[in-house]
């Protein structure tokens, strides 16, 4: 392999900038006083989820698809790909007048069918396992004759999403660390190269869920070991480009592997304080900084959102999980005597706490519970830990068994 | 009553523009462009819930702090509610210097209480009815001689509010119409001032809740009927400030009144579209958009989102009622005789249908259900409305009667 470095430089990011100015959003990077209240360091947030299929992925997609030469635009272009880069794709092709195609795999979600299809792309469903479906992109290419564009192992995708970090330092010359999600590779390939060449002190670390942890494997010679169902999709990647490897081997100072839990906690403070929607992959550098916040302490650090694309459950459930956590809502069993008068009462001395009830739930037809008692479990909206055991301690005082049942880790 | 226009002219609002430059966030007024296709208008959305304490309140707030005397300034200010003028009024009083009191009712959420004092304020929890609230803030005005920072009944409140609709024309000169959230009054009648002052053409429209069309009423004589349960807490007012119903009737083009639906819709739609969180006032002006999008088709409308401060289970309820909504989620009742195996087929056809079973509920206790048979309920997570056809033909195939469960209006 030629030497990555050789094939990019801060200046392929500076044509990328200049190749793509105009066309994709100057997203803003804002300091976050509430985050770094939270965090100890002085945060700024790039907000690359106001792009407008609302990902980075744009940038590199775009850089690619305008250095085609004529003959390759009117063959047209195909990706493999069911998130955010089918989305970057087939937006920019249309509107560069490109015929693009996406693959993906046979089980992908109608709905990012559809909003792919909406942008203008053909889309191919093919294969239950991603070989196959990456095995008909390159069938399809070669018969057709078209422009592969890869989601991250490729100079000028990586130019492109180098771009974020040459804005970032733009905005805010004085930035001391940047904190760089990492799937394939891509970004950060592009963002070190950019970041360490405009200044060539500044700290570049890396983040991965726990679950894909691929690069740092890779970078500390384990086997890769990755798998699970990620709340981070999008970084949810098995293999990291090589030459995205050997930039961060070069340029990387650090890299980090952050508990799903703490991606959870971190799209929550992003809808919760900043008001924006983050997708899990987007707010893995904010959960970096909430899980090992020590690290950077007082620093001034710059977070990369890298998208926006969260299922509505899924937002929705991250939600109200923090609430659990966070003692907003709780779930007790009771134990009670299967008798007129009982919820009636336990009703108003939760009432009296001034617990709000959410839901009841009776069962009294399983062997754990006697043959004249029941179980009673009600969820109850509380205002926080304090607030739980002082309702536990009404109940308990006036003779009931109650315990707190909690489905989720309440770190 | 002296004539209130005579108290508030264009510059004013540019008096507290400069006044309070440099201190209140200046949001972005961005171009959206799929809200656009959305409602056939050209539509541009101003960001205030970018603001620190995420909504337009601190503009006023902030300009009336600014024009106290320093005797004024060690004496302190009062001010009474539980929502974005508490924090807007509690923040910029500590960042002056100023000694704050805000008086909410004694039934406030802890974490709203909570919110306020850790933003500097000292908070007193008084009264049942409102009346009383404000009956305990005049007195502790007059007491400890206070000066009343109103949330929207006095002219540098309304002045520093207008400067919402400054900025918006500053950024996009050539805007035809604003849709503007109306509570008491005060973001209205200082945009409406401000707006008209600048550009004497501009429509300038109101945007109610029906729950709380208060402003639409007084304006049309009718006798004043509001309550209910409304997601836009913050325009749930009763009394419309004076002075601003005196500019509406001077200066307003139109009085909308919207569905709570709509204001739902509203929420979810800039989740999911803009991945930016609003309140449910703060999504009334798109909620305009979307039930009337004909009378501003083609025109180029600014939307104030005033607020991003929603409670995280009422966004979370929005996001998911929007997928029941969109046949994202629905909910099947199945007739099934009570024996072994019924269920695992059910299962089966809705898997073989790809739909994805998210809960399930048995009951055979009832009397609509004839005592060999049993009711089953199933939620099951699907692509759209044609998918939740395709399931329901499927188990009727199979010989199962099934009925689709909606608990809430489907259009």
């Amino acid at each position: 392999m030629e030497d990555p470095l050789a094939q990019l430089c801060l200046d392929d990011v500076k044509a990328a900038a200049a190749r793509i100015a105009g066309d994709i959003v100057r997203t803003p990077c804002l300091l976050s006083r509430t985050l770094s209240d939270i965090t100890g360091a002085e945060v700024y947030v790039k907000f690359e989820n106001l792009q407008f299929t609302a990902s980075f992925k744009e940038r590199g997609a775009l850089n690619k698809l305008l250095t085609l030469s004529e003959a390759e635009r009117q063959a047209g272009v195909i990706a493999m790909s069911a998130g955010n880069h089918a989305q970057a794709v087939a937006y920019h092709a249309r509107r560069l007048g490109i015929p693009s195609t996406i693959v993906m795999p046979a089980a992908t979600p109608n709905v990012k069918v559809r909003q792919t299809e909406e942008l203008g792309a053909q889309v191919i469903l093919h294969g239950d396992m991603l070989e196959e479906t990456a095995a008909q992109a390159r069938t399809l290419r070669e018969q057709q004759g078209l422009t592969f564009v890869h989601p991250y192992d490729d100079a000028l995708i990586m130019a492109g999403q180098g771009t974020v970090a040459l804005e970032m330092l733009e905005d805010h010359p004085d930035l001391e660390v940047l904190l760089v999600p990492i799937g394939g590779g891509g970004l950060i390939g592009g963002c070190a190269v950019a970041a360490r060449g405009c200044r060539p002190d500044i700290r570049i670390v890396g983040v991965e869920t726990e679950l894909y942890p691929a690069a740092y494997q890779a970078l500390h010679g384990q086997p890769t070991k990755c798998g699970g169902q990620t709340i981070a999709e999008g970084i949810a990647v098995k293999d990291t480009g090589p030459a995205a490897l050997a930039i961060m081997r070069e340029l990387v100072d650090d890299l980090l592997v952050v508990p799903e839990t703490d991606i959870e906690r971190a799209v929550d403070l992003y809808v919760t304080v900043e008001k924006t929607v983050a997708e899990g992959a987007g707010a893995a550098s904010l959960a970096a900084l909430l899980c090992q916040g020590e690290a950077f302490r007082g620093r001034r650090v710059g977070l990369v959102l890298s998208g926006g694309n969260i299922d509505s459950r899924l937002l929705a459930s991250i939600l109200m999980r923090a609430l659990v956590r966070g003692g907003r809502i709780t779930r007790l069993r009771i134990d009670i005597d299967d008798r007129p008068g009982v919820l009636a009462n336990v009703a108003r001395l939760i009432a009296e706490g001034r617990g709000n009830i959410l839901d009841v739930h009776h069962q009294r037809m399983f062997l754990d519970v006697p043959a004249k008692q029941a179980d009673l479990e009600i969820v109850v909206e509380t205002r926080d830990r304090a607030h739980v055991s002082d309702i536990l301690t009404r109940l308990r005082d006036s003779g009931y068994q109650v315990r707190e049942l909690l489905d989720l880790s309440t770190r």
